[in-house]
């Protein structure tokens, strides 16, 4: 059994923590909200008052926190896991965050022998909850090695894709697929509504199956044709993920013109107050869009602009 | 068994035609260009010297044209269906055509007692020699039922979704949806290519199975991963395709700004002079913005402009 520090205990690292714990580890726990701590401690976690605390407590610390400037406070901060006295240890990183600065903060490390693996996941709350997360990992051999027995306690599929920031830069690239596919159903099924010629959950009936097909149009498909938006995966989380795929699209260079056009709906969900809604909600943006003739949708300037 | 018409036999149509010959129809065609008939009138067709004259034959007639002016002159053109003369059958149009165009010719030929169906198909060539193509069928419940019998020897899985027009309309939003992954696919391979960080291959492989699958993810990312590009279906006819969407998406007044990208690359592959290769070739495109430093992709205006 291995002692695991676990920093970051909301819907995605509460579970995760408790199934560590329930496979035998020793667990020690720091939230910068105690009380979010309190289901893991009453399960038998030890608490410890800051990261480095966790850290020398520790073999390996898992973090699951919000953002890139998060994992930077916990890691670099005052009382950081840098700053642990003989944590030598291994950091497993399941937040999504940014995969260059990822693969920054994995040279940082290693040279002061710390090792580093960040492994974000998909699956969601119930995929914790379950320990069948889908992870995408990044890192060395060695350290991937060292992070596999306690990923496939969280997990179910796990791929090494790469070195360190390989993991973060699948995330994105699946959040990436998973928005335009969404805005691709949104567009498709207001154009068949607004036709008056099929009703949208006819459409989507009808092209199930074929080349269209997609695990989106299967489950997200299905959540706006019943256009309750309850998540799922909120929009806020989406939207802040697109922020880290238009990042890394501007630093490589890279168009990415199409799911511009879906960033753009997440946010406006967000700016308009319904950041909470499941992210299939951006139909309601193009539905929207088009009661107010928006022109922009329907001569967009696309990639010859 | 039933005395059929085919009009138009091209590399989707023969199949089609050698099918129902096969299962014991009899068949009248005629092309505008004969040598395209041979094949088929080796196999037992009859040829008829204009589409008025396969009407007056038959008790169906097939259409399998490439556009909606080829569609318009075969049924309205001088000896054209609609001048046969006592031809009170059916037609069965397996184009894909304008669905609001089809919605008009439907109703203009029921004023002669001619019924329609709108039947385009997924499933490409492939799926048309082995009979068992996706059809995506618009017309009355009476229309429907005479013409089932005939469109199960030619595909398998059958929709009936809607009023005349709604197969077309499917078969639109069909098309919006494989050119819009395309492009998702299309825009992720490159950046995960560029980051450095993971190779597109693997960047496929990890997220397969999640929330991002899809067919197209399967079959077209597979294909962008060898690059070859051998279609499959031809950019060209997915570029003409989208015209259709894009119209549909104007005279409904549906943005359409995620799938305009899509739209714009296809086009970008015709005028290139690359419309003969797979639509999965949309990844070139990608590929030659990002080597230009293309602003527009990076910084697209989206659905907000």
């Amino acid at each position: 059994m291995t002692k695991v520090g676990y920093i970051g205990l909301g819907i995605m690292g509460r579970p995760c923590a408790l199934n560590l714990l329930a496979a035998g580890h020793e667990l020690t726990v720091s939230t910068r909200t105690r009380s979010k701590a309190e289901e893991v401690l009453e399960a038998g976690a030890t608490w410890a008052d800051s990261p480095a605390l966790v850290a020398e407590a520790s073999e390996a610390v898992f973090l699951n926190l919000p953002d890139t400037p998060d994992v930077e406070q916990v890691i670099f901060g005052e009382e950081g896991i840098a700053s642990a006295s003989g944590f030598g240890g291994l950091l497993i990183d399941m937040s999504t965050i940014d995969p260059g600065r990822t693969s920054e903060i994995a040279g940082e490390l290693a040279g002061q022998g710390i090792g580093f693996v960040d492994a974000p996941v998909s699956g969601g709350e119930k995929g914790a909850i379950e320990g069948n997360l889908s992870v995408m990992a990044g890192g060395s051999d060695t350290d991937f090695e060292r992070a596999l027995p306690l990923l496939a306690v969280v997990g179910e599929r796990i791929t090494h894709a790469g070195v360190a920031g390989a993991g973060q830069m699948v995330k994105a690239c699946n959040q990436l697929l998973v928005g335009s596919n969404l805005m691709a159903i949104a567009e498709a099924m207001v154009l068949a509504e607004r036709s008056g010629l099929v009703s949208p959950a006819v459409m989507r009936e009808a092209v199930t199956g074929g080349f269209a097909d997609s695990r989106c149009l299967q489950v997200h498909g299905q959540r706006m044709v019943e256009g309750t938006f309850r998540p799922g995966f909120k929009s806020e989380l989406h939207a802040k993920d697109a922020r880290i795929v238009k990042k890394m699209a501007g630093q490589t260079g890279t168009p990415i013109g199409a799911f511009d056009v879906a960033r753009d709906a997440l946010d406006q969900l967000v700016e308009s107050g319904r950041g909470e809604l499941d992210d299939s909600a951006v139909i309601e943006i193009v539905r929207e869009q088009a009661a107010e003739g928006n022109p922009a949708g329907t001569d967009s300037p696309g990639l010859d602009a």
